[in-house]
């Protein structure tokens, strides 16, 4: 299977996550020169974003969706339950990602690091919400649907509040948060993202 | 079961659209009074909104995340496929909804139905490009993941659209958008709602 990505999207990364936990051989293709706008790519998502996932004859496109794929495919039950209560606290957790996420943490690194003009109190308002909530959440339970393993809803959430330290946000206000980034970071099949928070780090 | 909602929410609508499509009996509650911030609505949903679905002991908050639930539990591989690529493609509709969708067409309602401080030519950017991707796709199927009949993606993607011109939306140059408005408002068990663009409307 083909993987299009960039190397400093934490939507891509996500997908690279499980890729690697679910031990899948890919390769991976870095859509150059603005391919990502061209039609041959437009084919495959008409929204001109990595990334997307070619398995076979099977497109995916967009981030939470590839890692509903690869985990109800590929995955088992963990990552992606059957029971439709417990996979609907997953779809919530991906909304959360699209959303909240995107939306918070994942738009100030867009502003710090690349320069994206935005409201940057407005923002920061919003990230600071949702890592209250997440802190509660994870005080309370190890992965963000309650359970003894990981599922896709950590994968999809993680990326952008691992690489919020270059967003210029403090993750040091969040014991329970940084216990769980470290529980990912051990798990088996992990990759690092440059700029990641790291264990022992502030 | 029972839906907390606000009635003028267009995410609270999509669930109400799905629970009377499938002619699911439930009651209906408006946390009012501020009662969706207080402690015993952030133990249903930690986020403090609706809307939020209560189902024997099953808690779902987000209205994607009920969609999914409603249409694993109760709806049929139609509503909600078991087949991973198809399931995938509904997951990136809902997506869409969290993201495109809500900083888009929900983003202008908010401005001009409700005085929300927006930035509103990028805004009106992100409206009009996620538009005329729809435009493009409805333009080659009926529904929003290719099929005989629509899927959960419809209604997460819908209400929203379906509310665009109170944001001062002009959905005319959209006529493949607008059929399918046509086609999800003559599904049984269609239920309007106020402010929606209606058939015969520029």
């Amino acid at each position: 299977m083909k993987l299009y990505h960039f190397p400093l999207s934490g939507n891509a990364h996500k997908v690279r996550l499980l890729l690697s936990m679910l031990q899948l051989p890919h390769e991976l293709e870095v859509p150059s020169g603005g391919a990502h706008k061209a039609p041959a790519f437009l084919q495959l998502n008409p929204f001109g974003q990595v990334p997307v996932l070619v398995d076979g004859d099977v497109v995916v496109r967009e981030s939470q969706a590839i890692l509903a794929y690869l985990g109800q495919r590929y995955g088992g039950d963990a990552w992606w339950p059957q029971d439709a209560a417990r996979m609907a606290q997953v779809v919530a957790w991906l909304s959360t990602a699209a959303n909240e996420v995107a939306q918070g943490p994942a738009l100030l690194r867009m502003h710090h690091k690349f320069g994206r003009a935005i409201d940057v109190a407005a923002t920061q308002a919003r990230s600071d919400a949702l890592l209250a909530v997440l802190e509660g959440v994870l005080a309370q339970q190890p992965w963000l649907v309650r359970g003894k393993q990981a599922s896709v809803a950590d994968l999809a959430v993680y990326p952008y509040v691992a690489l919020a330290p270059e967003g210029q946000v403090d993750l040091n206000p969040y014991p329970a948060l940084r216990a769980w980034m470290r529980r990912i970071q051990a798990l088996p099949g992990h990759v690092d993202m440059p700029g990641q928070w790291q264990a022992g780090q502030a």
